[in-house]
């Protein structure tokens, strides 16, 4: 990995981690709830959405003490839709990153109750930002929700869902992605922007970048999927084929979806450049999503 | 009923509805989350959330465009609770106010996604108030955060799931209650005093009243279900007994709770009293909530 990227995560994702205990260090929280709720938090995970909201700030060279707050919060959303996506009556998956799901741990009941309070927890994260204008602040809750919800990554799932039967022309595959996972990408990016008041030319700029590397996150998921070892995924692998979905190397072999996945980081790239940000954090977070290999 | 509530009621409610629809018509939510969450909104239901938000606003002679949303906003999150309270992994209910519940009609996987969703178009209705200053629109983000998630309602459910297997002192039952629904019904009382910049002294008696309004609610719910036909009640009658949890005739026996519903209500309405609110619409729906028969 990049020395200057190594450095800002080894720095950052501590932080990150602290921040999220902090958010659910709530005395009043029950017990088995609050057991739950830690349990998915600390179960690892890349962090790549709080680094996010972190790296464009550190780009555009602005400090705030609510940052943390703000990358805590999209972490809790994050967090509410793998636990509910695992649930018998959605995925039905037993592991996650190596683990048992959150109802394999501690039934479906406190696992659907866990993902509720999370997403609630997110919001109230927002409203507890001190440093930040209440308008700055409420817009970061509108945003949040729309990207979130029936519109964003919601809406996703429910494609998502409607897709698996079925082959999904690419157009379509895109869509899928573009809500169930690049909704929430994008949000952190421009909740970074928000924060940091970046002009309009940035936020378009960055929104472009967001676009992007949200659907080659997708694609290289996908492509490891097929090509990475049940362990390095800490999942089965292969379970995208094993289920029949449409996948970027399904619909367009591997070498097409590297094709793709190139594209999609040039693009992203050029959009960096275009406001001075070639050498960013951000360019290195891209570099580094779609060489990861698990 | 009361003349003067009846008007209220017949004014406000047909608006209610109006807002509710208005918050989903948003182009871009797939056809089946729509479908679903529109279901379960025009499910019917007595409105008493978006109500008391509305009567405070009327009782301290302000008003607000703002209010219907903040109104609309938890009942929003009062139907969210209602869908995933439904599903087979927690109550296992089939019906509801007479009709299907939401997952026997579009599926568990749709049921709690349109859960879901609806908890982040809450926020998105808190993020879209025009009228009122954003530190008062964050400071109810807030407030419904904390009421709805792990210190509110969410941790009445897993009080409840857990006392379920046993008999509860009196004192934890109330625990409960106070959570489970006193801490939403407390919400909208104080985010009407927020909307109406309502004084300490009047936040304070206010919060006295909820408490005691939302306890006596839920004796009456309990006392119900004892007493009321399956018809009255659009669910099997006597489904408390049934499953042996504990409730307030179970402990106190039907005319000891009638009692503590009086004591409660009398407490609710001395509160009222000393801002000089006796003669108020919050009074009278006081009394139709511990008035009404299902």
């Amino acid at each position: 990995m990049n020395e200057k990227l190594k450095t800002f995560m080894d720095e950052k994702i501590p932080e990150i981690e602290r921040e999220l205990t902090n958010q659910l260090a709530k005395s009043d929280i029950p017990d088995i709830l609050h057991e739950s709720m830690t349990y998915s938090i600390q179960a690892g995970g890349k962090r790549i959405r709080p680094l996010l909201v972190l790296a464009v700030l550190s780009d555009l060279h602005l400090d705030s003490a609510d940052a943390l707050k703000v990358a805590a919060s999209v972490e809790l959303i994050h967090t509410y839709s793998l636990i509910h996506d695992d649930l018998p009556c959605m995925d039905d998956d037993d592991f996650r990153r190596g683990k048992p799901t959150n109802h394999k741990k501690f039934g479906e009941d406190v696992a659907t109750l866990a993902g509720d309070a999370m997403q609630a927890l997110a919001f109230q994260a927002l409203a507890d930002l001190r440093e930040t204008p209440p308008a700055a602040a409420i817009e970061l809750v509108g945003l949040l929700a729309k990207a979130s919800g029936a519109q964003g990554m919601v809406k996703g799932q429910v494609l998502d869902m409607k897709g698996e039967q079925q082959v999904l022309p690419l157009a379509d595959l895109e869509e899928v992605h573009l809500h169930k996972t690049g909704a929430l990408l994008a949000y952190c990016i421009d909740a970074g922007a928000v924060l940091a008041e970046a002009t309009a030319d940035q936020r378009f700029q960055l929104a472009r970048f967001s676009r992007n590397i949200g659907l080659a996150f997708q694609i290289q998921d996908d492509i490891l999927d097929v090509t990475a070892t049940t362990e390095q995924l800490g999942k089965p692998a292969n379970s995208d084929m094993t289920s029949e979905k449409s996948t970027y190397p399904s619909l367009l072999g591997i070498e097409g979806a590297q094709t793709q996945l190139k594209a999609r980081h040039e693009e992203a790239i050029n959009a960096l450049r275009s406001i001075d940000l070639e050498h960013s954090i951000l360019h290195l977070l891209a570099d580094y999503i779609i060489e990861r290999n698990k």
